[in-house]
C-alpha cells in the first residue's frame, strides 16, 4: 500500500514534469488564454473538492463541447482525469443543466427566469445527496459560457466553494468583423485570413473550430468573415456553400455567420440595371437572395454594409437616404429573423464639411426611420480609430435608432503587430464617458447596452486582429485585445484592469508578483503610444498611403481631409483645430453639458485640447507650462514610458517561458525604436513650424527633418525601417 | 532492487504513453520528416550500441546545430538522453570530426580527399580504445550533412553497425527559389511567404531557423527569398539589412542567400537613364551595388534574373543579347566569388515562333559567350511545368554553357495544394532521359551534374512550395516534393522510389506494410493526374487567368500561345501539334537519335505523341485502339487511378495518426472530384469537336459542355468549386 502510494506519487511527478516539458516546447502562443496549466498544491486540492466528476445527462453538440472543455481544463489544471457520468455519484460533481432537460434545475428550483438565452447560473448546492456545482442555463450555449466561466474561476485562482455566479451578456450581438479578402489578404497584422476559401467546403481546417472555441470562451457570438469592401462573389452559390460549411463549424459554439454585402450586388450578380433601393426589382432581388442564403444557412445572422464611403457604392448614388438603403435589406432579412448592420462611416467629398461631423449630420435626421432589425454601427470616435478621439456624438445622438459600437481590435493606427498597446484601456475610456444624452449618468456603455434609450437590439463590433499567425494575433499582448474585446462586448461596464488581470493570469501565470506589474504596464501602454504619436488631441498624423510611421508634415494626399497638416493645424502662430462654435462647430453635436465642457478651455481635459481648439504656442496649460513645452514633453514622455515598459518586462523574465518572453522583448525594443522615431520626427517638424527652443530635459531629434522625410519616401510598404 | 526496476519500468511506460499522447496532439505536420519517433525494441537496443554518447571537440555554430540535432534525434528515437563529451569515454560513441581540427581523422587516416567542402564520411572504427562511429568531413557543414545522414539510417531502420558511408553532392548549387512578393504573397499554395519583412531585421522569427534546418537535412544550400518578377526595393539598404538578418540565420546551416534582381534596377534605384548592360554607367552601378551588398552579406550567393519574359525587362530592349545582360552582373559578382543565375525562360511576342522552340533558339547561339560564373537556369521542359513535357533540348544543347535545371516544387499546374502528386517520379522521368548529347548514356542527370561536358559550376533549382501553413507545404504529401527535390538536387541519379520510401518512413512509420502501398501510390500519382488532365502529350489545357481547372476549349487569351486550343490542335479531323520537320520543326532541336525517335510514329512513346504529331482521330495506336478511343480511356483511367489511391489510403488508417489521415482523406476526395471534373470537361469538349461516340466502359460526362464553360466563368479565383 505504501509502495503503491509512493509509486503513484513518483508517477505523478514524472508525468507533471513531462507535461511541463511538453508545454514548454509548445509555448508559441497558440493556446491563447486557454492553457490550463497545472495548479500547484494546496490550491489544486481545494479545487478537486468541487471537481470530482462531470455529470452530463444529454450530449448535444454544444454540451459535448462544454464537456470536452471541462475535461480538458480540469484534467490539465488539477492533474487528474475527470470522469463523465450520467448522474452524480459523489460529492464534488460538476453538473451541466439545461432548463427543461435537467432534473437539477427543477429539483433545486434554480431562478432561471431573466437569464435569457445566453445567461447562466453557477451554484454550489446539495443535490441527490451530493454536494455539487451546477452550471445551469436556459440553453446549451448558456451552459457552454458557464463552463468557460467556471474554468476561469480556477485559472484566476478564485474559490470554487459556495459559488453563486449569475451572469448574462448585456449586449445582444457581440461580433467580430474580419477585414479579409477572398484571396486571403487579411487586414489583421497577424498573417493571412483564416478562411481558406480555396479548399472549403470540402476541407474544414481544424483552426476554424479552434477559433470558434476561443470566441465562445469570451462570449463572442457572431462573425463576419469577409471584408466590408465586400466582394459580390461571396453571395454566389459557390461561395455560399463554403460559408455554410463555416457556419456548420461555428454553430455549436453559439456563433452566427453574417456577411458583408455590397449595395450594388443586384447589378453585379443579378444583372439589373440599377441598385436603387426603392426600385421594385432591386427589392425583389434582395428578398430572393436572402431567401436563397437561408437555404444554405438556416440561422444566418444577417448583413453588414459599408455604403457611400471611401469609394464603396451606396444609396446616395440614387439620391436615397441611408435609411432607404438599409431598410430594403432589413425587410428582406426580417422574415428570417436576420439583422441588418449598417455602418455609420459615411463621408462625402465636400472639403468644407468637417469630416468628423458627417456621420452625425447624415444619421441624426434619419433617427426613427430605420427598421427595428437595423443596427447602425458607429466607430468609437468620429474620425477613424485614432490613438485618441472623443466619443462619437452619435452615441446618445440618435435615441430612436439601434446604435452599435465598432472598435478596431487590430491596431491599424497603433503600431500594427508589434507595439504593446492594451486596447481594453482605450475602449474603457470611451465606454465610461458620460454622453449626458438623458442627463448625467448616460454613459456611452449604457447607450451601447440599450439601457439609456430602452434599445432592444444592441451590438458591439470589433475589427478582428486574428490571422493565420501561430499565435493568432501576431503577438501575445495582441491576444489581450481579442480577449478584452469579448469581455467588454459581454459587459461594456466591466473594468479593463480586471479584464487585463484575468487575461494575464490565464495567459501567463496567476502569480500576483507577475500580475501586478504586467497589468500596470498594460494600462499605461494606452497613454504611451498616444504621447509619442499624437498627444493633446492631435490625430491622423500618419504617413500617407499606409498608417505606419509619423508624417505630421504630410500635405500631399489627394483629399484635404486625408492630410496630417489639416489635423494638426500647426503654423507659426500655434496648433490645433478649432471645432468650437467659432470654428467648424463640431462641438455642438454633443449634448449641451458635454459641448460646454469641450468648449471651455478651463474645463476641457488636456487630452482633447487640440482636437477642439487652435491655440497659440505660448498658451499656458493647466500644468503651468506653455502649450509648446507641454507638447514637447508629451512626445518625450511617450518614449520614457516605453522604456519603463521594457524595464518592467525584463524583470518579469522568471515568470515567462523563454519563447514568449523573447518575442515580447524584441517587440518592445522595436516599439522603443519607433517611439524615438515618432518623438523625433514630431519634434523636428513642429520645431520647423514654431521655431521655438526645446524645453529643458527634451533631447533634440537624432536627425534633421529632411532625414525623416527621406525615410518616408523609402517606406513604400509599412515595414520596420531600422 | 526489484521494486526499483518495476518502478522504472512503469515510469518508462508512463512517460512513453504521455509522450505518445503529446505527439499525437502535435501531429499537424509541422515536424516534417524530422519527427524522431521512438524506435521499438529490439531495434532500439541495436542502435543504442552505436549511440552511447556524442563526442564534440570544438563547438562552432554549425557543429552546435549538428550536436543539437543528434541529441534531439537520438534521444527521441532511442528513449534515453544522449550525453555530449569532449572525448570518447565508452564504446558506442558518435564522434564529430572536421579535417584539421579532429584527432580522429588523422589517427584513423580517414580518406578525406575528394570529399570536397560538402561531402562526408560515416565510418565505424576503433579509436582511443573505444568502438566509435566517426562522422567526418572537411568542413562543419559536411559534418552537419553527415549527422542528418546518420539519423536517417535509424529513421529508415538501416543498421548502424559497421558503417562505411561516403557521400557528397553531385550538384554544387542546390537552390530553392521562393516566388514571394515583398507584401508576402507567396506562390507556394501553402500560405503566406515565410519572410516577414515588416519585422525584420529586429524580429527573427523562429521559423526561419526551422526552415533552414529542414533544408540542411536534405542538402539544400542556397535560397532566393524574393520572386523572380523582382521588386527593386529589395536591393535598398532598408531591405538589405533585413536580408542580412536572414543570411545570418541561414549561415550556420550551410545556406547562402541569393537575390532576384531586376534588370532595370539601375534606372529605378540608381536614377540612370538606361539599363543597357553595355553602358559604362550601368556596369559601374551594378559593380557598386554588388560591393554594397557584400558589405551586408559577406557570403552573398549572387543573383537570379528573369529577363525578357512575361513583361519583365531585359537586354533585348537595348538590342543586347542575353549573354550581354548576364555578363555585366556576373562581372560585378566575380570578385566576390558570387554567381549569376540567368533564367532561360525567354520568349517573344512573335506568334509564328513556336513558343517551345524559343529558349533553345535564343541561347544556343550564345553558347560559350557566358562568363564562367554564370549559370543558365532551364526549366525541365520547353514550355512551362506542364503535367508532362519532353525534356528541354537545352539539356545537351549548350555544351559550353553552365546549364542548371529548374523545376517547380510547387504544383502550379498539378492540383495546387490538394492533389497527391509525387514530383520525384516526374523529375526522375526527366533526369533519366538520354539526351544523346555526347552519344548514348548522356542522361539529363549527367548533363546537370556536369559529367557530360565537364561543367564545373552546376545547379538544380526548385520553385519552393513552402509557406506559413502549419505543415509548411499545404499538405503532408507536398512535403515529399520538398524532400525529394533536395535529395535529387544532391544526386540527380537517385531513385525516386527509394527517396519516397525514405520520406514515408521518416514522415509516417517505417513499417513495411505501410511503406509498400504508400510508395506505390506516390509513384502511380504521377500518371494519374497526367491521365485525367492531359494525356498522350497534350499540354496547357488549363483555365485562362489561373491554372486551376480544365479549359480545353480556351481560345480567348490575348496571345495565341497562351490558348489551350493551340496546344491541343483538335479539330474535326484529329488532334495534336505537328512539331516534326513538316510542322514547326521543334524536334530538330534534339540530338539526331532523340529527334528521330520523336519523329517516328512507330518509335515515339505514346506519352509524347500529341506533343509532336497531329493525327487523325481514327489513327491506330500501338494498343490497337483508335487514337480517339485511347484518349478517352486515358481520361477515364486518371479517375480510376485516383479512386485506387483513395482506397489504398483508406486501408492505411491503422498506420497514420488521426489528424494527418483525415486531411489526406479529404484532399484525396477533392482530387477525385477534380479528376471527374477534368475527365468530363475534356470528354465533353473533345466529343463536341470529333463528334465520335465514347468507347465502351467510358461513361458520358455528368453535364453538357455548356455547364463546364459556365462553371469556369464563375471561377474568378482558383477555388474548389464543388
Amino acid at each position: 500500500m505504501t509502495m503503491s502510494r509512493a509509486l503513484i506519487g513518483v508517477l505523478c511527478l514524472a508525468i507533471a514534469e513531462f507535461a511541463a516539458a511538453g508545454m514548454a516546447r509548445a509555448e508559441d502562443g497558440h493556446e491563447l488564454w486557454l492553457r490550463y496549466q497545472p495548479v500547484s498544491e494546496p490550491m489544486a486540492a481545494h479545487y478537486r473538492q468541487s471537481a470530482s466528476e462531470l455529470v452530463v445527462a444529454d450530449k448535444t453538440p454544444t454540451i459535448a463541447i462544454a464537456q470536452e472543455e471541462l475535461v480538458r481544463g480540469l484534467s490539465g489544471m488539477l492533474g487528474k482525469p475527470l470522469s463523465v457520468v450520467p448522474a452524480a455519484t459523489q460529492d464534488g460533481a460538476v453538473v451541466l443543466a439545461v432548463t427543461g432537460r435537467s432534473q437539477a434545475i427543477s429539483d433545486l428550483r434554480l431562478p432561471m427566469a431573466g437569464l435569457g438565452d445566453e445567461g447562466f447560473l453557477i451554484r454550489s448546492a446539495t443535490w441527490q445527496k451530493h454536494k455539487v456545482t451546477v452550471i445551469a442555463a436556459n440553453t446549451d450555449v448558456g451552459v457552454l459560457y458557464g463552463a468557460f466561466r467556471y474554468l476561469r474561476q480556477i485559472q484566476t485562482r478564485q474559490s470554487t466553494a459556495d459559488l453563486d455566479v449569475r451572469d448574462m451578456p448585456r449586449v445582444k450581438v457581440r461580433i467580430l468583423n474580419h477585414w479579409d479578402t477572398l484571396v486571403r489578404f487579411g487586414a489583421n497584422a497577424a498573417g493571412m485570413s483564416l478562411w481558406d476559401w480555396s479548399k472549403l467546403p470540402a476541407w474544414r481546417d481544424p483552426m476554424y473550430a479552434e477559433y470558434a472555441r476561443a470566441n465562445a470562451s469570451i462570449g463572442i457570438n457572431a462573425v463576419v468573415p469577409n471584408q466590408i469592401n465586400a466582394e459580390p462573389e461571396m453571395m454566389t452559390p459557390m461561395y455560399l456553400r463554403k460559408v455554410a460549411a463555416l457556419a456548420d463549424v461555428f454553430r455549436p459554439y453559439g456563433i452566427k455567420i453574417y456577411l458583408s454585402a455590397r449595395v450594388t450586388a443586384p447589378i453585379q450578380l443579378g444583372g439589373l440595371k440599377t441598385a436603387d433601393p426603392l426600385d421594385p426589382a432591386v427589392k425583389k432581388w434582395w428578398a430572393d437572395k436572402v431567401n436563397e442564403i437561408y437555404t444554405y444557412i438556416p440561422d444566418f445572422g444577417g448583413f453588414l454594409v459599408k455604403a457611400d464611403s471611401e469609394g464603396e457604392p451606396g444609396p446616395n448614388e440614387y439620391k436615397r437616404t441611408q435609411a432607404d438603403g438599409a431598410n430594403v435589406l432589413a425587410d428582406a432579412l426580417k422574415p428570417h429573423g436576420g439583422i441588418l448592420i449598417w455602418r455609420a462611416f459615411v463621408y462625402s467629398n465636400d472639403p468644407n464639411w468637417d469630416r468628423v461631423k458627417q456621420a452625425y449630420d447624415v444619421f441624426t435626421p434619419l433617427d426613427g426611420k430605420f427598421r427595428d432589425n437595423v443596427i447602425v454601427q458607429v466607430k468609437n470616435g468620429p474620425l477613424d480609430f485614432q490613438p485618441r478621439e472623443p466619443f462619437s456624438p452619435l452615441f446618445g445622438g440618435a435615441p430612436k435608432t439601434n446604435i452599435g459600437m465598432e472598435v478596431e481590435v487590430v491596431k491599424e493606427y497603433l503600431g500594427g503587430a508589434t507595439h504593446l498597446f492594451y486596447l481594453g484601456a482605450y475602449w474603457q475610456e470611451v465606454l465610461e464617458t458620460d454622453t449626458y444624452a438623458k442627463g448625467k449618468g448616460s454613459l456611452v456603455a449604457s447607450v451601447i447596452d440599450g439601457t439609456v434609450f430602452n434599445q432592444r437590439l444592441t451590438a458591439f463590433a470589433g475589427v478582428a486582429n486574428i490571422g493565420t499567425d501561430r499565435d493568432w494575433c501576431g503577438s501575445t499582448f495582441n491576444q489581450a485585445n481579442w480577449y478584452s474585446f469579448g469581455r467588454l462586448a459581454w459587459d461594456p461596464h466591466a473594468s479593463a484592469r480586471v479584464i487585463a488581470a484575468d487575461w494575464a493570469a490565464m495567459t501567463f501565470t496567476p502569480d500576483t508578483a507577475f500580475i501586478g506589474p504586467v497589468v500596470d504596464t498594460m494600462m499605461a501602454s494606452r497613454e504611451a503610444d498616444a504621447d509619442f504619436m499624437m498627444p493633446l488631441g492631435l490625430a491622423h498624423q500618419f504617413a500617407t498611403g499606409h498608417h505606419y510611421g509619423p508624417e505630421p508634415w504630410g500635405d500631399s494626399a489627394p483629399r484635404a481631409d486625408w492630410r496630417p497638416v489639416a489635423y494638426n493645424g500647426a503654423d507659426k502662430g500655434g496648433i490645433g483645430v478649432n471645432r468650437t462654435v467659432t470654428g467648424t462647430n463640431y462641438v455642438s453635436q454633443y449634448a449641451p453639458p458635454v459641448a460646454a465642457r469641450f468648449s471651455d478651455l478651463k474645463r476641457i481635459d488636456d487630452k482633447y485640447l487640440l482636437w477642439f481648439h487652435h491655440l497659440p504656442w505660448d498658451y499656458r496649460m493647466k500644468s503651468g507650462l506653455t502649450l509648446w513645452d507641454e507638447l514637447m514633453c508629451h512626445f518625450d514622455r511617450g518614449v520614457t514610458e516605453v522604456r519603463k515598459m521594457q524595464k518592467t518586462w525584463a524583470a518579469l523574465k522568471p515568470y515567462v517561458d523563454e519563447q514568449r518572453f523573447a518575442k515580447t522583448t524584441v517587440f518592445l525594443a522595436m516599439q522603443e525604436s519607433e517611439a524615438v522615431w515618432w518623438r523625433d520626427a514630431n519634434i523636428a517638424y513642429f520645431q520647423s513650424v514654431s521655431g521655438l527652443p526645446l524645453p529643458e530635459g527634451v533631447a533634440p531629434p537624432a536627425h534633421p527633418l529632411s532625414w525623416y522625410k527621406a525615410l518616408n519616401k523609402e517606406l513604400k510598404y509599412p515595414v520596420y525601417p531600422f
